[in-house]
């Protein structure tokens, strides 16, 4: 059995002194992601690799000893998939931070996964272009931890997700090997889809250590429909009337009173002066496809009964909504610890989700307050606790249980966009059956036979811990 | 050793005797697809399940019996993946044709895979609803079949291939096991993407019994642009021009002076009077962005040096043309049997592309007629030769190869649509390289540990057939 120290000499040995840290006071700070009491341990090394090389190396040596890998963009995860577990190292692209090329002519950007999804956004906007995917992270979080949770965000509701943007990857694998997945072309169907396997999979199979996007030309500018309703059920009416429509709109985002009033309460925006719920719609069809199209919205929100709506013609008030809506979870978390869900349903099911989201908190004396990706039937239902206060977090955490049982009862998905990582690994299990765990697992030991990438995450043999 | 009448009393002590065929006049039927000049053996039988559990129990016969098992829908494929091999069984999903659900508020269906594509898309189109994945074979294809070849169309440009709208799939397992992967959700990360792993699979990894599709609203009128060119290179800069621009056509066709003329000794339309090289495009944008769009396609037509080009003001002469787009395959063989490429590179790379096809055809005394899905990338030189000719059939069978190291050069794939089946297993092995056709070779060994799916497909382990 090796030591702490011996894997740290190896590691020094393979990529350099300058790139290992083993600093217990610095050890820390990589320990875990934003994830809630999700469980983690204590790193014994970090690795900040530059090069695709120096990442083979510590997969090398870790593969050799025996220890655990942990891969790490920015560390803004919310379900724990990139936690720490004892004695692993921890490997973080943060440093692998180079968009390598941007080419107009085919549309495509090759980086390394330390980028910063908005320092892509911004590149390609500088060239007419557009990365579409926009998690609410997206002034922190990495191209490769995008790629890692498949991430979402705002605008995936006309645009799609991240994984309908990455075409290529470069990964490390388990034996150290490094091996391109994908391709550079529009369409092809060249052996399995090995790549698409890799988004989404949470560090669990290997290490990303380049992503080929896809990209499109910049948009229209975004026109913004308001609508204020009274209920939770009204508003999810209307998300269900468009979802039924022949509107895609380019956002439709929700926010519930408590999440207004959280807002309200911290920038003094007037939200809750007179709304209950708010939904924000956007188009960005171009002139009077626009218009049409914006039109179409009102009349889903006016038919489900919003209180007030209409048109904004104010660019900079729409933003400023737009803004409100980012600012929800920070405003929330200075009133104590933060449950975040991540649960999808069928959108024609966003009513009866919301219903049920409702009916838990009230059961459970806990309150919840709701943001959505509702276009997407995407909700993100955010249980608020009191700091230190032992019965709300134990509430809180059964309410969450409930929703995701709610969730798979509704057809829908334990999470949308933030992955399993350890706090959906129940919800996991009991939405895919025994039988497609294993298939899981086939394919996990399939790729990394020795179980060092990530281990007793997502499809963890252990039973799921509970949040 | 079991005999064939063996396997054929299991398998109508499983399913029946009404639904298994091992008559020796019928069997050749079922022992390939349209590839042409593809391997193919005989089977022992074949079995048209109706249900689920039908296919469930063949399965389990052939894993008992260790009889390989090759899937097929309607037998269009064009790359041999449907081909049996000798002693297996053919189980033939065109039975199971049932539309099981189409839901307009969430906008999905769920069929057997035995659904013709056309078939679903006449019934989402009476609910205002479109299923976009439009392969040349949709009147005869199966869904179950593009799932498996995750097949293209004319489409794909604007909107994508088959993957893009593959929710969830049912498949039978090699232990006969019946598992639901992916979703019904808008968006999901629960887990790997083995929905998405099955999609272009070709039948190696198990079969799929149940499909659930996104479909979108039905979309505007297109407006049809239509541009002549005098040569190829003129054509394929028109082509990388639109791809550099702002505008995603709904479709863009090129058919070269080839194409033209076979369709055209047939029909008689006149398409070759003063046309050598033919581009269709087509928008779909609403009202005056619609007008803007085919403005800009066609401004591009210009100054890629078109000799004539217009917006077609007749929807009959446009749907003429592209109708005149479906005839060249019928047209071409006609004249003798085609050996048909599916290579698909980098937009930008279009014109050179073309230009080493020219070369080839030239090179090698070989007629090359050009049609492509050109806005993807995804080119369809058709090699002629003459039937009986075997001079001609092995000059087609070096250009097809010097087509999939040219496409490789380019940075293309060796298929954008049609699958590897049999014909592209060299290609394939020199796309990718030998680490990542191991790592296929590990997944498909951890899903069908005795290779009972389809084998000697896609990435056998013995050195690939050439075509």
């Amino acid at each position: 059995m090796l030591s702490s120290s011996d894997t740290v000499g190896r590691l020094t040995r393979a990529v350099g002194a300058g790139l290992v840290i083993d600093d217990p006071d610095i050890l820390p700070s990589y320990a875990r992601d934003e994830a809630q009491w999700a469980p983690h341990g204590t790193p014994l090394a970090v690795v900040r690799p530059r090069t695709t090389d120096e990442v083979r190396a510590v997969v090398r040596v870790c593969g050799e000893l025996g220890v655990p890998v942990v891969a790490r963009g920015a560390g803004t995860g919310l379900s724990g998939g990139a936690n720490a577990v004892d004695g692993c190292v921890v490997v973080s692209l943060a440093g692998m931070a180079s968009i390598l090329r941007i080419d107009p002519d085919d549309k495509i950007a090759v980086v390394q996964p330390g980028v910063v999804n908005d320092d892509l956004r911004a590149a390609a906007a500088k060239l007419g272009l557009w990365y579409p995917p926009d998690p609410a992270s997206a002034p922190w979080s990495t191209i490769g931890g995008n790629v890692a949770t498949n991430a979402g965000g705002i605008c995936c509701v006309k645009y799609g997700v991240t994984r309908d943007y990455v075409l290529g990857v470069e990964v490390v694998l388990a034996d150290g090997q490094a091996v391109r997945l994908g391709r550079r072309t529009a369409k092809g169907v060249a052996g399995y889809d090995l790549c698409g396997l890799f988004v989404g999979s949470e560090g669990t199979l290997g290490i990303i250590t380049e992503v080929t996007v896809r990209l499109r030309s910049a948009r229209p500018a975004e026109q913004t429909i308001v609508g204020y309703f009274d209920s939770l059920a009204a508003a999810g009416r209307a998300v269900s009337l468009i979802g039924a429509s022949d509107v895609v709109p380019s956002a439709l985002e929700l926010m519930d009173r408590h999440s207004l009033r959280a807002v309200d309460d911290w920038k003094h925006l007037g939200l809750t002066d007179g709304a209950n719920v708010l939904l924000l719609g956007r188009t960005d069809a171009p002139g009077e496809a626009g218009d049409a199209e914006a039109e179409r919205i009102l009349d889903c929100f006016r038919r489900a009964g919003a209180t007030d709506s209409g048109r904004s013609s104010d660019e900079a008030e729409a933003d400023a909504l737009f803004a409100a809506r980012r600012l929800v979870y920070p405003a929330l978390e200075r009133l104590g610890p933060v449950l975040t869900e991540d649960v999808c349903v069928p959108r024609s099911r966003v009513p009866e989700m919301l219903e049920r989201i409702e009916a838990a908190a009230l059961a459970h004396d806990t309150t919840i307050a709701n943001v959505a990706h509702a276009g997407d039937g995407n909700l993100h239902p955010a249980i608020l606790t009191r700091a230190g206060d032992e019965g709300s977090r134990l509430r809180a955490q059964r309410v969450f249980d409930i929703i995701l049982d709610d969730a798979i009862a509704l057809g829908g998905t334990v999470t949308g966009e933030h992955g399993v990582g350890l706090l959906k690994m129940r919800g996991l299990r009991d939405e895919v059956g025994p039988a497609v765990l294993d298939l899981h697992r086939s394919v996990k030991a399939a790729l990394d036979p020795h179980g060092i990438f990530n281990p007793g995450k997502v499809i963890s043999l252990e039973p799921a811990a509970r949040p």
